[in-house]
């Protein structure tokens, strides 16, 4: 089965891969960008460790590799005639919504921030909604969500939705959302809002809470260096494993947060791209509004930091683990359990090798290392929850785990 | 103890009611507006069914008979520079929110209507709190929102939050909200901004889950022509009573939406006015969000048309109550219990004398009959849930307990 994919923000760490992942499998894909993730990256004063090529690159790269052509759009999604013109000319059957700022950190920076990123995220989803209700009604949207909007509850965290008693009556209802920074928030009023849009217009979507992902590469790249994907370190659009694969390149401590056992769901890369092809592939039925927690496993940040520094310690890199004042506001020691059985059900084959995706990161880090060690003083946070703007310190105090 | 409050959206039908209430007083009152509630009514090819002075009428009028300034700012709340000023030049002690978009149908007209519903109703939002962290962090921010909110579920509504077991385990969460239209769907995007601000910045505020105000007055409007609130019967933004009543004094049906079973929480005008006196009179401690579901009582939307029905017949108004296809999507018959214990906690009396107060509006509407009776056709709503533009009809049945 062929679905016509329309790939909104494509150009970024994952939607350049799903695009890839996407036609290998002989998918048709289209993609939207207006390039704004390039622009955020370097307004936080760093780069893509991974150099990217340009999209003219990367489309002819796309067509050599694959034997079909991208066809690709720019332009913001925050103005509907473009996204009205997407959906005319390429009809998607599918669309997968990437489109969106998805940096904690970047919306806290101050209130231009904090407003930019949710206008920015609501603007383009009520766009895609709107675009898809007129033009394409059948069409499936996968949302990006998070595992963030849910917080970190003291009870199990179910797949959006819950059975519960209260005062001797029951309902199904939807989780309740306890997102921890204004990017998450906005990921949370998208949620709400393609809800409804399911429930007045019986459109299809699959809100898809995905856990935090690390990878350098899919395997479908090959070694054509124009097909690479961008991967950050900065600490707004650095993730927490991809971050510490980058410190451990350039002998920098991989920083824990506070305490450092928060506890968050992971996944590879290629974990990320076969769970949403599993989802576009699967489309739910009309009017269905479906959430999928998309994790391999979940796992304490202290554990992982010191997965990294084991794997980067068999390649003869020596790399410390050190705790940093804690920039956000989150608990650093909780209970964490969550549901993640819908995409296992569709047939999700966790890989399952942490240590081996780690492998593979730092050796291609390791020929990054220049790239890295220019931003270097980047890896330690300034921006802070409670709305000041300083660096962190590193704390007195060792990790218990940390100190082994 | 006197209050310092600034009102957001003074110009509007609670906010020039709560002005005056407040400085009776003695408390001291600012307001800012942009008069976009007047735009949005001659959007809707209507205008209030009591006739509104012009602000410079209204501050004159306020003057003359509180005996103090009512500080003015003619402004659009999403410019941040214009809220830091207010902040700055009036430093509140409270902060009461009405800059939003009321109207759930008008969020449903189009694309752009509901993008600039949630843009404004956010970015407001957004501003009052950046300004009330940077200048005035000890203020207390009121929140209008809606019991809209929460929906219909099949259990009790607590207040905000639920104790919640799950699996063995144990939480106190937020309520999950079911909102019915992209309108109220913002004011949970709001609620969720604000519960964030508290706990991140150790903010104070109340957020109010209202209920339908009805009314045309409150007592200390006294006779001054310049000091009537306005009262909108249009689809967008006449609200059900006052609609009803509106109906009546014309002649016109009062039309229920569907099978007309909705239940709903009411509250008279005067009522919302003491409650809102009461929460700024008793502010939560600072890093407090707490939630008041504000309401006289619940009632069967047919129940109340019978009531207006029967208190316009004993006013010799002869007039039908009739059921409309229902242009919205909702649950026309459903459970329907909800706590409203805080404000009553606070010392809330509720009036208690709902036909007592139709009686007054009647009375208030008949003066105004040409003005509403010009615009009879606004009486039938043609915005739809589904997207489409086009008058609803009359349903054939009637009503069972419309038909008594």
């Amino acid at each position: 089965m062929q679905v016509r994919v329309f790939i909104a923000g494509v150009d970024g760490y994952l939607g350049w891969c799903l695009a890839q992942y996407l036609a290998a499998r002989g998918h048709k894909v289209a993609g939207a960008d207006a390039f704004f993730r390039r622009q955020w990256v370097e307004e936080m004063g760093s780069q893509s460790a991974i150099p990217v090529a340009t999209m003219r690159q990367r489309l002819q790269a796309f067509k050599e590799s694959y034997g079909m052509r991208l066809s690709f759009w720019e332009g913001d999604l925050r103005e509907y005639s473009i996204v009205d013109r997407i959906c005319r000319e390429f009809q998607p059957e599918a669309i997968v919504h990437f489109g969106e700022c998805p940096s904690a950190p970047y919306s806290m920076i101050d209130r231009d921030h904090a407003v930019f990123v949710q206008m920015n995220n609501i603007t383009t989803t009520f766009n895609l909604l709107f675009a898809t209700q007129e033009i394409c009604p059948q069409a499936h949207l996968v949302k990006l969500g998070t595992m963030g909007e849910y917080g970190t509850p003291s009870v199990d965290i179910p797949e959006g939705f819950f059975e519960v008693e209260y005062r001797g009556r029951k309902d199904r209802l939807p989780f309740p959302r306890q997102a921890g920074s204004w990017y998450h928030w906005s990921k949370v009023h998208g949620s709400n809002n393609i809800m409804f849009a399911c429930k007045i217009w019986g459109l299809r979507a699959t809100d898809v809470m995905q856990g935090v992902v690390f990878g350098t590469r899919i395997d479908e790249m090959g070694n054509d260096e124009r097909l690479r994907t961008r991967l950050d370190f900065d600490q707004a659009f650095g993730t927490i494993i991809n971050r510490f694969c980058c410190q451990a390149v350039i002998g920098h401590p991989l920083t824990l947060y506070g305490k450092g056992h928060q506890k968050r769901g992971f996944l590879p890369l290629r974990d990320s791209m076969q769970c949403l092809t599993l989802a576009l592939e699967n489309p739910p039925r009309a009017g269905e509004y479906r959430v999928f927690n998309q994790l391999e496993e979940v796992y304490d940040v202290t554990e992982l930091a010191m997965k990294v520094q084991k794997v980067a310690s068999d390649m003869g890199l020596k790399v410390e683990v050190k705790n940093l004042e804690n920039p956000r506001q989150e608990l650093e020691e909780h209970y964490y359990q969550v549901d993640h059985q819908n995409l296992l059900d569709l047939g999700y084959r966790p890989t399952h090798d942490v240590e081996g995706e780690m492998c593979i990161m730092l050796q291609d880090l390791i020929k990054c290392r220049d790239r890295i060690d220019v931003h270097r003083e980047l890896l330690i946070p300034d921006v802070r929850w409670d709305g000041k703007r300083a660096k962190v310190g590193f704390l007195e105090w060792q990790n218990v785990l940390g100190r082994r």
